[in-house]
């Protein structure tokens, strides 16, 4: 017993460790660059000129009537923005702005050189701790905001991460957000698919966080648009309560290219790029100031299948040049993480995982959304993939740092002194400095096959899902005052009364 | 009967569109750039000084007799070798050459903007058609020759790709390189890790293409260095042979850092760097012009296990900065591809083949590497990942090639026939384009997941395997003059029994 309950505690002291948070990453690298700045302006002009010649639609009454007061043409639900005007809107965006949780160690600047990391969103299915496939619950979001709390790497927490599709429509964001306020102290996103849900989520934010929310931004309403050139009257009605509240919008076209695009990688972006800037421009209309972020969630689609994919070369182009805009607009942007298509964690979630986020990071992107969890096009989230995710983001938060000189010249003494033919495994810089100097991951194995095989001869998969397992095992609450909590699950009891769980 | 031979017709059909293959990549982004050129700078002269003030070690009578004809500091082993001479003699190095194979439909230019890959090398265990990890045999030697020919992506054969544990060390290099000349039409690794085996490389390289390599270069020596600041006189025996057939000398420190290097990036660079420019400037010594490829094989290593690490931050990051500095000499460099440490083929597979990958890539370099096959730190060569990396190749190089801007109009004139709301599925240019806009892979699965249940739930590993066992079945042999072909068995044959296999 006693053996046992020092087990645990040895274990709860490893949590604690593990649990010390990643500090937001601050980039060292420069961005890369995969067309000229002659390109970028071909790509702008294009994307100006689809919205003066072509329009956007904004399906909604509320925007249509903003814009024809700022002199846009308006014709039925199609707006034309002349590019002077578009310009002078999207610089009233600011290009940082200050988040933060409830924690105590939450908190970071959006854009410029710091890059952040938050779980994926949306999930219908879960892949279990079993490797199973199946609906999502109830559990399955408390499940995930947990992890989202214990994994270092995250500096948000999704809100939406997963649909407990055990739960009405009409009462889910209710859910959702109780479990990530309670279960997590991070700044989240919440739902904003309604005025009414939007509302609900603010209200709840208050109640668990009001104090933080006056001088910061805490909750992020993500707006998807639906390419092409349509925004439409909930997302729309949803982002201006979150402005309203001072809080932070997300306009993130989601774009399936050559079904929603031409055929074509660089009038992609053009029009991608023209439906994020029209959006973001609205926020700026509406309420000049407005944290926004340069969104966009683009992936080619099988022509087999019709089903998105992530780890293509087109899309690490497409991300990569719409980091150049976001940079030439001065504008904080979200990339996505971890991105993969398969039905099994597998060989192919990582390379898809890997490649988009290496492209990410080397894009300089300032959120790295989707960065835990996310399988088979975003319909699957994945215990095993979660804690993979989340080492992979430490690791990557250790390459965008870039290479320190810090130490060059002492380290060059330790060549002097080993000289040819030597090792340098015992020498006192070594022995110093070597924790630091190079990455240890765990959910990666390198171990030799000798003692994996002994050790149980577990793939990558099935040892994250023995971490995912363990690490909610040994789930230590977060601190919350349980007033607070009370408030809180009252608050959703009563809105659960109030909210029809029939109607949607 | 009929319907049988038909699929296999049909099969050998799709097997001859399969293999035409990749151009080589000409790399349209402009290469990353993880350092400032003050920090290329430091550890240009940081390598210098290494050079001049703790030396090299050549364990090589001639490669010593060489250098103290030049006016190097010879003390016993040790050569302290002066920058200006160091660069003077790095600058008679091609910063390219012509490569080619004895297929019409190969060849290369090594250097510049131009990238190629090749598969593995050197792996003593085999994961098998089954997923079984087994020693390596000579029919696998044989299978890996033919894959490589039957995989468009390959611009080299490894030559030594795996290790036949069935055949007496003393004759290896004769079996290997006997299926690869025969099984491939495509430029080679030979071996050369002894004066005797080289020659019997290149004896029997004359033999299969004598004819091409008169003009160009046809086989490569892989020269791997001993770091610490170490090279050895089997390697350098090998090396003068290759040099002399005017063929190419690959100069590759293998370095596992923190245990060869001191434990600091920079400074494990800066190391590197002297080791190869070392080997490099020896080789111009030798004989001024020959075609000399910037290596390194540089990994981090586990301090549990002592096992080399792929696909971590630091590793991307001291590859990147290599590609730099072998820009900074106008030098054609490897990097590695694909490079993956894991017991199966899983996610940590991915994961790390797809991180070295892109780094390789995003750093521009020419040869990439171990680019098919590679896991367990190298130990394992595996089917199913070859057939993976494969397909991650061509991805790559569509990546590498950028965006084309030359159908950019064309297609903006879709988004003003389309319009908001609209989709593009049945537009003219869609059609006309979407096949080569949009790369559409095959060993990554983009199904719904019920349509990868239906067809029997395969993972990626399984996939590839059956993909492989394909390829094998439908082998058709590469076009090689039956008295060629007899005339390297002979040599074969006459060799084995010169050549006392029990002796090392």
């Amino acid at each position: 017993m006693s053996s046992l309950r020092s087990g645990r505690a040895a274990r709860l002291r490893d949590q604690a460790a593990v649990r010390s948070r990643l500090a937001p990453v601050l980039r060292k690298l420069k961005p890369i660059e995969v067309v000229d700045a002659n390109a970028i302006d071909r790509i702008h002009n294009a994307s100006c000129a689809i919205l003066e010649d072509v329009g956007i639609e904004f399906r909604d009454p509320i925007a249509l009537e903003h814009w024809r007061r700022v002199g846009a043409a308006v014709a039925g639900e199609r707006v034309r923005i002349d590019r002077t005007l578009l310009m002078e809107l999207v610089a009233k965006a600011p290009s940082e702005f200050q988040v933060k949780g409830r924690g105590a160690n939450t908190g970071f600047t959006m854009g410029g050189d710091t890059t952040v990391f938050c779980p994926m969103k949306g999930a219908p299915f879960t892949r279990d701790l079993d490797g199973k496939r199946r609906s999502t619950t109830e559990s399955d979001v408390i499940n995930f905001a947990r992890l989202t709390q214990a994994c270092p790497s995250f500096h948000m927490a999704g809100g939406f991460t997963c649909e407990p599709m055990d739960i009405a429509v009409p009462h889910r964001h209710l859910v959702m957000m109780r479990h990530h306020l309670v279960e997590t102290d991070l700044p989240l996103f919440g739902i904003g698919t309604s005025r009414e849900r939007a509302e609900d989520c603010l209200a709840m934010a208050r109640i668990a966080m009001g104090h933080v929310m006056d001088s910061a931004v805490t909750i992020w309403m993500h707006a998807s648009g639906n390419s092409p050139l349509v925004w439409d009257q909930a997302m729309l009605d949803g982002a201006r309560v979150f402005a309203d509240a001072g809080q932070a919008v997300l306009c993130s076209p989601f774009v399936l290219a050559a079904a929603n695009t031409p055929a074509d990688v660089a009038a992609t972006i053009a029009q991608v790029n023209a439906e994020a800037l029209a959006a973001i421009a609205y926020m700026q209309l509406y309420r000049p100031g407005t944290p926004t972020v340069y969104g966009q969630y683009t992936v080619s689609i099988s022509m087999r299948s019709g089903a998105p994919m992530a780890g293509t070369p087109e899309v690490a182009l497409i991300t990569s040049v719409i980091g150049q805009l976001a940079r030439k607009y001065r504008l904080p942007w979200r990339s996505s993480a971890n991105h993969a298509s398969s039905k099994s964690f597998d060989a192919q979630s990582g390379f898809e995982g890997a490649t988009t986020m290496m492209t990410g990071i080397n894009a300089g992107a300032n959120l790295m959304l989707h960065a835990g969890g996310w399988d088979e096009g975003g319909l699957v989230i994945c215990y095993g993939k979660f804690i993979a995710d989340d080492e992979q983001n430490q690791l990557m938060a250790r390459y965008a740092r870039g290479i320190s000189f810090e130490r060059f010249d002492e380290a060059l003494q330790a060549v002097r002194r080993i000289g040819p033919g030597g090792h340098y495994l015992g020498d006192s810089f070594t022995l110093d400095h070597f924790r630091e100097a190079f990455a240890m991951p765990e959910a990666m194995d390198f171990s030799s096959y000798e003692q994996w095989s002994s050790a149980g001869s577990e793939d990558m998969a099935a040892r994250c899902r023995r971490k995912a397992r363990s690490l909610l095992e040994d789930h230590a609450a977060t601190a919350i005052n349980p007033n607070v909590r009370d408030e809180l699950d009252d608050y959703v009891a009563r809105r659960k009364t109030e909210i029809d769980p029939n109607i949607r």
